[in-house]
């Protein structure tokens, strides 16, 4: 059952696709507090909450304080409050009855979860105008168990704000990244290199240099003399190329976009009615207003100008908005510099000035310096900051409805907020190469699965910091679970595409693993976006016990197996917690596994380098097939059925062509 | 069997207490390029690798890559090469034969541990110049099992460095710190609080605010108006004010300090043979040469200024050194600036005018700029860099001697080289209010043993970043067992006093707990330090089983216990691996506990919070004083014995006055 509430005068976001009659009268459970403008909750101590979406720390979320206002921090450590998403979604469980909570508000929304006071959970907000949603398991709750309760609440909050994105079947497969692969050569030598080990492959990622100048929509000719027969090249030997796309667009004179938007009046201005000059990647830009309809449809069709060369999918970037500086601040701040010159500075004016220069990018202050235009209003971009990425993503997916009627485009984006899930899916940031980014990757799925964000996954071994080859490993060893599959690292860094390193046969057999696994991993996928349900869960999402509530680093992937991936360095096992009999299956390669039913409880299992642990659930079937270097090559009948107490038979094999819009 | 080896002409460290004839001939085990400045080692997949002291990782050291070369760096992230310690000892493990090796140079040398590739043990330098010190078990070896092998490479090393620093017992109570507690009032409260709520405390720390302007062996006669009866008075309450000491004199007309250096010349020169103008937090200083016998002397007499105000310990910090700017590198940076001025900044011109002032500070670049007078020769500092913290540690310690010839002065340093360890401790420096800095703590602990930095610790709770009330009930609970056992927080972060937080029931009760373990804790101490053992160990120094090598999370402390701290959130147990039958005591308070017989193998147990697991060893005893407020109200006779297949008596408990030097 939902309900929502309504305090003040919300700004609307367009997450919501169900038209729910606000409830008058007093929100339940919360106590009100209009003054500080907040809604608060006790929790006894056994209390947890779940949720949040892409967020730091653990899959409780209790003993931390969250601010939702998108950030493009790629400093994903323990003490951060905000990462580049919004999703406020969360649900307070107890043995009785769980309550799921939607704060519905484009700005910046502050969740307290037992930080302040370890009892209390406090939403506080910046402007006291928001819809809440309440969602309580139907009306039999009185007889659904915890883990019901919560998997109904989900589902209902799911059909709340729509069906979820559905990529091609193609993105199911690897995908290698670089920021940046520079030219043509260096793209063929990455699909070379991984035909010739028979690792498989189905995309390769175009980070920002690809495009003239950092120009949207462009291509460097020099470094691709003629994009679209090397497209087609790419293609023809089953290779998607995935180009990156920016939220600024340059400045510059004969710059078709750049002069459209000017003329049509589709960037963002500042008061004074000029656009707003701000700077990313090529320097000086304008933004559009992806939150104007006509300036989203304009934008939308931009992607068209790609998609006529063959490409097919595509990442949505520094859409928080990432800014370098504003033109007006960074006049300001050489004007400061002044001050300092020829001074003795000490530790008061010595890091003032250092953060004078230090806070010149994504500067909270820019955001209050220009505006939208949004269902009609002007309103100030701060106010409506959280919705600025999704916009982008929604621009370029309701144009791929208009453009590719038939065919999916894979879409996915890095900032978000609740309603963009329709439109692509995300991929969790500019995470590091660290071990506890393993572990935070594993723990931040459930809470995208959720709130919809099925299509989305990590870089895995890590974008920033330089990886080791067993953090590859293990990365790779749990990466293949997950919808988005993407080797990505930052310029600067060590090299990581996965013939760099020695054990070239351990990441073969973990990518044709992934293979073999994939008509599983998109009947699973497929059912959960359909039927709106989670693809990645907690183990108390379907276990009652006590013990199960705090196992915060195994995941049910699918309605049939259970993941134990290990994320410690310098380990040949690890313990896992089985909440019921299950079958272990050790798999060392897609055809060379241990199998072994395993008692309810606790076990220390080994998994040395390149061992995956799956555990089969008791009546479950997993269907594995042959891998292939692409996914078109891969068979979806004649597979190999791996069951649990259970018939081959009985697992629901979705499938279907892959490519048509359903 | 200690052999000494020569590279090239290497500068003297003084690291080393004993005379070891240098072994002529090829370094044994190593390979040697001398065209690289490169020894290397191959591993095989089994050998572990312990030691490097104060570094980022686990206890294994194997997967990353780790660069002597002392810094003030305050995010200790996974990717870090260099904290504030150079402690170049490490052992590589293998089943048959363990190789201790202590590089001993002042410069820049780089242990690549298994990360460039897999197999090999790569160490680099800068300059090709050290004595390698390769350490093997004593002639029996062929008889001992690994775990005594281990530990007699240690306590040859050990006796190779010479004894480590003995603390007054008063300094093993708790600490109360921040940054900084500004007024005597302030001082007083924290006090105050304590004593009302009953929970023990020995030591207030001064942050940087009680100095005048931050002019070392000043006071600030505002804040405290008249210092000597106020040290006295809280000496009266058995509480013991530790004021900070910097590496930086202030340039100030007319300060003593600053006048004396200049006049004796004992400060850092420029190559012209001006002094060095740096500036750390009062603005512009000079450098004392810590390295200059004459200099260091006189420094050290500086600490009497204090000593005679009643103040009898000290810790030392910013001694990498940590430097704000150089005079001359300030100007360059602002002659650059001009260049970014009105300009169109882009991907390139953007970040690097950024990284020009975000580099300003600690920019390795000034190392260069300046130089000692080194045992009668002038020598650039980036060559001795990693001496200078030891060196002014040294000051205060042989200073001591002199000053204060019958009793202990508490002394710890935040930069370190292996020799430091004779005049002082260390804490583990600028760490952060996050879990995994909970488990670094943890895993840091051992390292720093084998090096002989027995008297040290992290900032229990965090320095750096919020921390949480959970957080800071598991991170005291694991501090109880370190030596050095303070709570200090950073300016600008959530006060973190215990009396702040709601569970000031659970923190007296592990306070009390810690007070109840100090005469087992000091004995254990002790013999570590006389018999040049390790105080805190991990398991397969005592156990020769498979899975005791790859346990990360868990400790011996001293020789009769073992324990496993939780450092994670939102759990209300752990896994603890026991090598052996154990006898596990869940201390909810130190007259309140389960005491249960387990057998060896894995546990799952339960360990909420203000609940500690320790695991008595078989035929140990843990003896256990009835708290009290104060160290020096604690009782050592009539102690509470906890035995596990032991008689009391056979506990060697080691006891002394706590104060006279030893």
């Amino acid at each position: 059952m939902t309900r929502k509430y309504r305090i003040g005068n919300p700004i609307e976001t367009d997450s919501v696709v169900q038209d729910i009659e606000v409830t008058k009268g007093e929100i339940p459970f919360f106590k009100k507090d209009d003054e500080e403008g907040m809604l608060s909750l006790s929790m006894s101590k056994k209390n947890m909450v779940f949720g949040l979406g892409e967020t730091v720390r653990g899959i409780n979320k209790r003993g931390w304080i969250y601010t939702s206002f998108n950030a493009d921090d790629p400093n994903h450590t323990e003490d951060k409050r905000s990462l580049y998403a919004s999703q406020n979604f969360l649900i307070i469980t107890s043995d009785d009855r769980s309550l799921g909570v939607y704060v519905d508000t484009p700005g910046r929304v502050t969740f307290d979860i037992g930080y302040s006071q370890q009892d209390q959970l406090v939403i506080s907000f910046e402007d006291f105008d928001a819809d809440i949603y309440l969602i309580e398991a139907d009306e039999s709750e009185a007889s659904l168990s915890r883990s019901e309760s919560l998997k109904n609440i989900v589902k209902e909050f799911r059909h709340l704000i729509g069906r979820s994105y559905i990529p091609p079947y193609w993105a199911f497969g690897f995908g290698q990244s670089r920021w940046s692969y520079y030219t043509e050569d260096e793209v063929r030598e990455v699909a070379d290199k991984y035909d010739e080990l028979g690792i498989p492959l189905d995309m390769i990622y175009l980070d920002i240099d690809y495009m003239e100048r950092y120009k949207d929509f462009t291509v460097d000719d020099k470094a691709f003399p003629n994009f679209p027969d090397f497209v087609n090249e790419m293609k023809n030997r089953g290779i998607h190329l995935v180009p990156i796309i920016d939220a600024g667009v340059k400045i510059e004179d004969g710059y078709d976009v750049y002069e459209e938007g000017v003329k049509e009046d589709f960037f963002v201005k500042k008061d004074n009615g000029e656009n707003l000059v701000a700077a990313v990647w090529p320097g000086q830009v304008h933004f559009p207003d992806f939150l104007n309809d006509k300036a989203r449809e304009w934008f939308g069709n931009k992607y068209k100008v790609l998609l006529d060369q063959g490409i097919d999918g595509f990442w949505n970037d520094m859409n928080e908005p990432a800014i370098f500086y504003t033109q007006d601040h960074l006049k300001e701040v050489f004007d400061a510099i002044e001050d300092y010159k020829g001074k003795n500075l000490d530790i008061k004016s010595f890091f003032a000035f250092k953060d004078l220069v230090g806070s010149i990018d994504n500067n909270e202050a820019d955001y209050k310096r220009f505006y939208h235009e949004y269902k009609g209003r002007k309103i100030r971009h701060d106010k409506v900051h959280n919705l600025f990425g999704y916009n982008m993503t929604r621009a370029a997916g309701e144009a791929f409805e208009r453009l590719s009627p038939d065919k999916r485009i894979l879409m996915f984006s890095r900032s978000s907020y609740i309603g963009m899930h329709r439109y692509g899916g995300i991929w969790c940031g500019d995470n590091k190469s660290w071990w506890s980014h393993l572990l935070l990757n594993i723990q931040q799925m459930p809470a995208l699965s959720m709130c919809g964000f099925l299509y989305s996954g990590a870089d895995v071994c890590g974008f920033g910091a330089d990886t080791t080859e067993d953090l590859a490993i293990r990365w790779i060893s749990f990466g293949i679970f997950t919808p988005l599959f993407r080797n990505h690292a930052a310029a600067g860094t060590r090299y990581q595409e996965l013939y760099r390193f020695d054990s070239k046969d351990t990441f073969k057999k973990l990518i044709d693993l992934r293979y073999a696994l994939i008509p599983y991993l998109y009947s699973e996928f497929m059912k959960a976006a359909l039927n709106y349900e989670m693809l990645f869960k907690p183990l108390c999402f379907e276990y009652d016990d006590d013990r199960s509530r705090e196992v915060e680093d195994q995941l049910l992937v699918g309605d049939s197996i259970m993941i134990a991936p290990v994320y410690k360095q310098n380990t040949t096992g690890r313990y896992v917690y089985l909440p019921e009999d299950m079958k272990m299956i050790r798999f060392r390669a897609y055809d060379d596994y241990d199998e072994e039913v395993l008692p309810m409880g606790d076990h220390y299992l080994r998994a040395d380098l390149g061992e995956v642990l799956v555990f089969i659930r008791k009546g479950r079937v997993l269907p594995i097939t042959e891998p292939a270097n692409r996914t078109e090559a891969l068979a979806t009948d004649n597979l190999t059925y791996i069951c649990y107490e259970a018939d081959a038979k009985s697992y629901d094999m979705y499938t279907d062509d892959g490519i048509t819009r359903i």
